[in-house]
């Protein structure tokens, strides 16, 4: 079915808040053979209200609104709607046990004087709401289109798509399947000039052909429908000289590839961080079953922490500096001996904006690499603010983790 | 200035990648005193297109589209432009000088063969783009409204907006302060209801309010025209129950809070991780300065890390199990001794999907105190997956550790 989006809040338009519903929402229609059409965040005032409304009417079978359903003053959500479609708000007993539900669920009780949640639109239904107090709004506009309205808090817009709504939507059935490549080290612009440039022309007789640019490498992607191109296209692909630079065909990201291939080799992995802070087993962690292969990682933000708890000389830190080819491999060779690892991998190195130098600017890193057999060390240069130099330190240390993993 | 963004791109729409720009340029315009007044993501086709902006140039001064600048074929943002605006593609030489010099910096030689950058639409400028190969859009539509195109990824959609596109944006000046009352340990349905019922009316008498529910906490805002209010709306809300839930009125972050109170106690912090996985310290090394205060952490996901790297009694593991208030405790202390500190703060936990038990269900998670003089723990209790769960534990782990050094 075609989704469309409506998100309905000043604090995502005004700096305040960092959405997190429209990754989510676009992998679950994916994943649900929906077609998520188009996303709209507007302000919560009833012409831009209306214009999204007649906008996402245009396309969509269904339309979902989130935001604006809860029990303070700027929550216009359920008069706008009941303006549009030309309801009166009406008490509706429905409503009214679905939010007693929820007030009991979180041992309280629900007083309709203090929280207006019992009247709606007329016509409208009640949506259960796993996860928080307020009950959603749902709405069949015809034949065609339907409209669900929802929390913003993404506990509640989840679970209440994934479990309420889910069920009024049906699913498209036709086999599509999205082979993708994942490659490192290759500018886009090369791609498919130099290196294959008939490439995309010859994929496109399979499917629908995308590019997309990463940090550190480019996703190329061919839709099939039929299930019988599947190893064409990959075939296809490997002739090139792309096919040296794929680390992944599949959807999976380098963090579950790692974990993956780490169980199956059986390796114990782990790391010493400095500029990543973290990052890099806050990524692997994420993983659910890391566990099995992930020891740790010593976080060794202070010199006087990469001493004591990794065992980095001082005259080592001394000599060269933290961020040094020596300090880096140092700070490996620690965390495989103190955490008894296979395989530990460090990172050391200037995430700014301070702390820079001639010798050493901002975006430098070191990266160390140590195993049973041996270590060695590397160092990188990046261009970025604090937070996207941590995210390449930590994607380049996971190259390499992966990397040597494949080498093991 | 009004500002409209248009994201162009299907990559956003199914599932492939999450978006970076919109809440980085939500805080630019918020900062340059701008106005975004919607953003909308759309598929790479002509009529969504088309769509797209006839609606933004309704109220929009300035339109930003992102997206589909690149050298792949399904990179139609220049072609789309100059259909909307019935402009021929024509050569420009400021675009092949332009593009050339992107090229140089990346130490490679631009073939106009190749990748087509230097026919640009009619009457359309071109931008310099400060971190990628491809060059920016630019083009006046009346007196009143500009529009530019830069490309999706984020470093270079963004430094093209800070460097290339923001002189062309003059900014408002009237005075606006938005005052921020972060809380915590509040529902946001009492708040207005039950702990100060006349509280969102008498705010609204010195401006726009809001309330913005957050995981554990409501943020509550006002937004003042008038610097002389703004005492008065800090003691208003100093005077209602709501005051006890305060921990910081502005719009710092929990992590930067930490920061500039551990700075200015001097205090020396730290972690013991485990089902947080490193995410603690990656959250407080994201603030820049953190390097003053934050020592270290020790990520001990497995049990064998528990026992070498912070010396929790393996007796305690196994008596009482990871997850424990004993096992809790042990590891910051190990953590406050192994590194050195002055407040250490562990995490111990089950953040599924699996590996939950009825007794310690997943969402479970024990909280360790170590400081100089004592040390304690606590268990609580939180629902979500995986990712969720992580992040509430280290938020209720960072409100731990904000509360006692408020106490030191």
């Amino acid at each position: 079915m075609k989704i469309e989006l409506i998100i309905i809040g000043n604090e995502l338009l005004n700096g305040k808040i960092k959405d997190k519903n429209i990754h989510w929402l676009s992998v679950f229609c994916h994943t649900n053979n929906h077609h998520l059409t188009g996303v709209q965040i507007i302000p919560d005032n009833k012409e831009a209200f209306n214009q999204a409304l007649n906008k996402s009417l245009k396309t969509a079978e269904v339309v979902i609104t989130s935001g604006g359903l809860g029990p303070t003053k700027d929550d216009l959500t359920k008069l706008l709607m009941a303006e549009y479609f030309s309801k009166n708000i009406i008490y509706s007993k429905e409503s009214f046990e679905i939010t007693e539900s929820h007030y009991k669920r979180g041992q309280r009780i629900y007083d309709p004087e203090k929280v207006d949640y019992a009247n709606i639109p007329q016509d409208f239904f009640p949506l259960f709401n796993p996860t928080g107090y307020a009950p959603g709004l749902g709405f069949k506009i015809n034949a065609n289109q339907s409209i669900f309205s929802t929390p913003g808090v993404p506990s509640e817009f989840q679970s209440m798509i994934a479990e309420t709504i889910k069920p009024f939507m049906s699913s498209d059935t036709e086999f599509q399947k999205h082979i993708i490549f994942k490659t490192w080290r290759l500018p886009e612009s090369k791609i498919f000039t130099e290196l294959a440039p008939t490439l995309w022309e010859q994929l496109e007789q399979f499917g629908e052909v995308s590019s997309l640019p990463h940090l550190l490498g480019v996703d190329i992607g061919v839709k099939i429908t039929n299930p019988i191109n599947e190893k064409k296209v990959i075939d296809l692909v490997r002739s090139t000289p792309i096919n040296d630079f794929i680390w992944n065909i599949g959807p999976e990201t380098l963090e579950e590839v790692i974990i993956k291939k780490a169980i199956d080799k059986n390796i114990r992995i782990g790391f010493a961080e400095s500029c990543t802070g973290g990052l890099l087993g806050s990524r692997i962690t994420d993983i659910s079953g890391s566990s099995a292969v992930f020891w740790g990682s010593i976080v060794s933000y202070s010199n006087e922490v990469k001493i004591k708890a990794l065992g980095v000389q001082a005259d080592t830190l001394n000599n060269f500096g933290a961020v040094s080819l020596e300090t880096a491999k140092e700070m490996a060779q620690g965390a495989l001996n103190k955490m008894n690892l296979d395989l530990a991998i460090s990172t050391t190195g200037i995430a700014g904006p301070g702390g820079g130098s001639d010798e050493k600017p901002v975006g430098t890193v070191g990266i160390g690499i140590a195993t049973k057999d041996s270590s060695s060390s590397e160092i990188y240069h990046f261009k970025g603010n604090r937070e996207e130099l941590k995210f390449r330190f930590s994607q380049m240390a996971l190259f390499k983790m992966l990397e040597t993993i494949n080498s093991l």
